[in-house]
């Protein structure tokens, strides 16, 4: 481990702040010694990513799908090694780790496949019209061209999906946006090895120098210096809802306001409707007690509340919850200040009026992230907007309804998520419809008959909802769609062909996918 | 003239604060006396609007496009009354109101083409995978949904087809929100006849009451309130950037941020060749003669800068366009404020140092927009950030750049504009294709050969760019591409068939194209 700051295809380390890594199984810290980058070194980064943009912005999408599967390559390359790596600091088993490995290449290739396509651009024509009355019309095109330098700041609880070489930064590179990314520093080393792989890639495919940097930082100063760098056209996030709105409030007092998506937190609430309570209470007990634990509960689309009407079988899928997480072991958690946050959260929340805890399953290690039911009834969660905020980790809440109508007006009034989740049978989703135009204006993604943890990589998912959830509802920050997030249409007027893009020509060279006349072709 | 607040289908006077609308070639008060919403006249608008959405969101895109037809029917009813209450409030010629009164018409029936299609709501659709290993993959599907009641604030430039009925409406009832209007209070009259026919249309195709409401406001607190309430989820706003710039940091610090989508000032610069300065001094002289004093300057693509290169011909242009400037006759502008701020905006313009008046037109009238020609050097230029900014009005700067490097680094140095131009023969657009590639970064529309008035409302259109152009580059306020600022995606997983909207359907009903497996169907 060297520590450096990487200003384009330099190292560097010219600050005098510097930190570690920690094993999260002992507290112990790790080996290299990372340095926050300084202020002359962001800004460096920054002016070779604008540099790197006027090249890349006119590289063909060939040319960038190659670079992204270099990266998958380079990546897959570096073995073990980067396993352990991320192991020793995140205590995330391996084989979830190879598992997310897999899944950080296959979106790196998936987005190369998009440009292999080229569709993704939108491509619009309205040709000329010499002739029309009472004025001739222009040729007139326009298609999504990318927006500048973006910053993107990874996540803890993925390490390698959502973070160095994570989906923001695959969708970012394939929009043609130069990135400079804040490695997160509860995982330099991993990161210091996937930025190895992304400017060995790089080199391999002849991109230009600065269309990835990527600096260190415990500190907030390093963030807000990115955010508010003139430069910077866009802002990549997922993380905590404190970490993400100031970032958002930053940009938008910039001079010139540039988008921020932000992925904050979520409670993913769960409905489980009546007839699905008294068929499925057992097995609605294992798979809430699975998806609740998963992962030691540190996934954005954690269900941390789970909504049944009061009868004989909430009680017995309560009962059975409780027992699967009391006699279940604690895993390690990713840190100890998300530990520590945790136990903080549980605390304040089994200490609010009309809350208990139901069941906790041991904590008898360091870092110990224990499963817990907490329980309440719908008056008072109808009554305390505290209690449908996230606490990140094994947790969830059961809110017991006394009919359909208080369950509705849980629904009702909700802010913003990620997901949300119906149980229910035929009957349960025929007599109560209306709860899913309800939560359609609520969410994301709207499930019926699963569990939201597990977020596929593809062309419908959506991974975003209405703030607090994010930031910017209009875009999900996983699947294809998270490329034009760092898109924006520019329209050609009256240009000779030879002039226009690729993607506008008239004979349409790479054969994509264009409204031409207001047809798709 | 009654000068109500439209509450829904309730015309509603409860506020003491009342105001005209003057005609403005003689600054006289025109009849009726308008009164300015109260804060539980605006609060009852967007209620109405909230229980409106809950309807309206569910209603099919056929539904929609019946009311969207249905308003430019009744707009077309209201027949010369409307005609001559839009020219008595803004002096603009009859011609040029029936000829905005069909664009806003043809708007509104394009909007119905696009529902009527039903393709633009981008349907995704991956099929579940019972049998993937490890995990088998869920059925997954989404497309874009409406965001919840709009607010839109009209511009005083286009009295109907960028107010109460103009793109920002119709786009977002489209997309299938309600919409608040702020009433623009140069033209209350015609806003009055234009929400008659809103509602008689929306009464007529059985629309749900508060799909649209319109208040009206002189105080800056009516727009406030507006853009605050926690129920509106998006806004629209064209007008000046001090205007945009202030709704945008209110929607910003919102509790829960909102979109804004303010197309705000630009000065639209065009660049001329030197080939095309040799060959076409004189035909260039009289097109920007046109350009810039066409309907008095009002135009937000109005080219307000002129960049050439110093020579003979350079001379010849300015001087021909010097002599049909001072021989035109001014027009009357749209209100007293807005000359007073135009005559302001020259003034200061005239007094930066190294800029010098070249020629003004009379100004013998009342609200004259007297057409003016201003001049100054590329370093004067380069050195003052001011000379950048818009007056709006029949007004334009000549830079002269001593060499082609000069007019790169004016092009390099620009911040955001609507649109740039660029003159050019076929020689000097080959030799000097790099300014192409700078334009590309700072605008919405690049033209060649044309004049920047006159923005066609079409699919390929782009009406926005970088700021201060407009607060979101993301997206357009004219042509289709509108629709999609007021939508957001959702993804349903898992749902069955009967539970899908009609355009996730597996079977199709509505054969809208769907992207399916990752191809376009």
């Amino acid at each position: 481990m060297k520590g450096h700051n990487y200003i384009g295809n330099q190292q560097s380390a010219k600050g005098t702040n510097s930190f570690f890594g920690y094993d999260p199984t002992t507290n112990a810290p790790l080996t290299g010694t990372f340095y926050e980058a300084t202020t002359s070194e962001i800004n460096e980064a920054i002016q070779k990513a604008q540099a790197a943009f006027d090249i890349i912005k006119d590289r063909s999408g060939e040319e960038r799908a190659s670079f992204l599967v270099a990266i998958a390559d380079e990546i897959m390359a570096l073995g073990d090694s980067l396993i352990l790596r991320a192991r020793s600091e995140t205590a995330l088993p391996e084989g979830r780790l190879t598992g997310e490995r897999g899944r950080t290449c296959n979106q790196l290739r998936l987005f190369a496949s998009v440009l292999r396509d080229g569709s993704w651009v939108q491509a619009k024509i309205d040709p000329a019209m010499p002739d029309r009355e009472p004025m001739p019309r222009a040729d007139i095109r326009s298609m999504l061209r990318p927006l500048g330098p973006v910053a993107v700041f990874g996540a803890s609880n993925f390490p390698l999906a959502f973070s160095v070489a994570g989906g923001d930064t695959a969708s970012a590179l394939a929009a043609g946006c130069p990135v400079v990314v804040k490695a997160h520093p509860a995982h330099p080393g991993t990161c210091e090895l996937i930025a190895d792989a992304i400017i060995a890639a790089a080199q391999k495919t002849n991109m230009p120098e600065g269309i990835f940097s990527m600096v260190h930082g415990v500190s907030h100063e390093v963030g807000g210096a990115l955010v508010k760098h003139p430069a910077i056209q866009a802002v990549g996030f997922t993380g905590s809802l404190r970490g993400g709105r100031t970032l958002y409030d930053l940009a938008a007092s910039r001079p010139e306001p540039i988008p921020v998506y932000a992925e904050m937190g979520s409670t993913n609430p769960v409905f489980i409707l009546p007839e699905a309570l008294v068929q499925q209470h057992e097995t609605l007990a294992d798979g809430l007690f699975s998806s609740v634990t998963l992962g030691v509960g540190q996934f954005c689309t954690n269900p941390g509340l789970v909504i049944s009407e009061q009868s004989a079988q909430s009680k017995q899928l309560l009962s059975r919850l409780s027992t699967l997480i009391s006699e279940s072991q604690a895993g390690v958690m990713l840190t100890s200040g998300i530990q520590g946050a945790y136990e903080k959260g549980l605390t304040e929340l089994s200490e609010q009026s009309g809350v208990a805890t139901s069941a906790k399953s041991d904590d008898n290690k360091i870092n110990a992230g224990a499963g817990c039911l907490l329980s309440t009834d719908a008056q008072t969660f109808l009554s305390n907007k505290d209690l449908e905020e996230e606490v990140f980790g094994p947790s969830t809440l059961h809110v017991a309804t006394s009919d359909m109508q208080e369950m509705m007006a849980i629904a009702k009034n909700l802010h913003g998520h990620l997901t949300a989740t119906i149980h229910g049978t035929e009957a349960d989703l025929k007599d109560h419809s209306e709860l899913i135009s309800i939560l359609e204006k609520k969410v994301g993604r709207i499930l019926i008959n699963g569990y939201p943890t597990g977020v596929e990589v593809n062309n419908a998912m959506v991974h975003g909802g209405p703030y607090p959830a994010t930031t910017d509802a209009r875009s999900t920050s996983v699947g294809t769609g998270a490329i034009t997030r760092f898109a924006r249409p520019v329209c050609y007027q009256n240009f000779p062909d030879y002039l226009l893009p690729d993607e506008l020509k008239e004979h349409n060279p790479l054969g994509i996918k264009r409204l031409v006349n207001g047809k798709w072709e």
